[in-house]
């Protein structure tokens, strides 16, 4: 089912739906990394690169992530798990590594008006806020799986403490969504989408 | 500079950088349309589809939202500022639009259920989440301006309410960025990322 040539932005936006059963087989690390590399070029504000991503594969702990996604079948079946986090306190302590060698000249002026723009916003204020940059790479991500032949299905139906609890995440940190992956085993069904003309307005 | 062939997802990815300046060459409604048929196929919990986008290529309205933008020159560069917008009360006045036609036998439980989902939400609740969903199509629509060749900034830095004014748009509506795009006039600064293993764990 792995792809042998690269599918097209177009082709894969216009073909990619929610997969939620999947074959036994099991992905490589290898194999989720490059997707994840993929993923992880999506722009940020200020290249904060707010997302944190556990991939969990450990039948004991899918099994227990599986409880905190209200028993959704999916998550059991999946290859892994991917949790999408975000972890903008994690971003506040390392402001450095996020500035552009581009502007190396001039990093601490760059580091103390990146952080002052920040710790302007309360920690939830924060959170939100990342959990919207994070949401783009989920967009990129999506659109990576299915370039790898992997099918999807992302998720917003599970209890975030329950997730933290399970994976030892600070109550700061948000979790967009939980995405399943895996080889697919079915085909899923069709995509049903607004026409343009419902929703984009030329002025 | 238009793409003759497909771009694949993660040729995308990795070589799109935000672009500010463009050359003169206006962009056709068929073009945008097409760039913006891709970015909406874009998945969303409960099909919610919360998007909605305005393309301004008027001179002066485009030269009322640079002001709008604390004056950055690329909102006027551009070929055409996309706003891209998030209304929930639009969804909510209209729930039974998004519902999949494979659910057609039972459309009022469907959308009695959805409705009763969001129904429990404030307003502003509804806005934050539409928001984040509203950026996953943010992500689809930066990769299918690359594919299409067309250079993109996507943009936080603006006043919202000043630029609800300009279009008209009720309080409720997010707009999570404004996109300035156009054919490129320069290559931009390279990509800066953490390596995965930064953000990337195993379980």
């Amino acid at each position: 089912m792995m792809n042998t040539q690269p599918t097209s932005v177009s082709e894969a936006a216009k073909s990619r739906v929610s997969v939620r059963k999947f074959t036994d087989r099991t992905l490589t690390r290898e194999e989720i990394l490059n997707v994840l590399d993929v993923a992880g070029r999506a722009p940020s504000a200020f290249n904060v690169q707010p997302w944190r991503v556990f991939v969990v594969q450990d039948p004991e702990v899918k099994g227990k992530l599986m409880e905190a996604a209200y028993g959704q079948p999916q998550v059991g079946a999946a290859a892994a798990v991917l949790v999408v986090t975000s972890d903008m306190e994690d971003f506040m302590a390392n402001v450095a590594e996020t500035v552009h060698p581009g502007m190396a000249d001039r990093l601490d002026a760059v580091v103390a008006n990146v952080s002052g723009t920040f710790s302007g916003m309360s920690v939830a204020e924060r959170a939100a806020w990342g959990r919207n940059q994070t949401n783009i790479m989920l967009g990129y991500l999506l659109l990576a799986l299915k370039e790898a032949g992997l099918g999807s299905s992302p998720m917003l139906g599970f209890v975030p403490d329950q997730v933290r609890s399970l994976l030892g995440l600070a109550d700061h940190v948000e979790i967009p969504a939980l995405v399943a992956i895996g080889e697919p085993a079915e085909e899923g069904f069709p995509q049903f989408r607004h026409s343009t003309d419902r929703w984009v307005t030329f002025v």
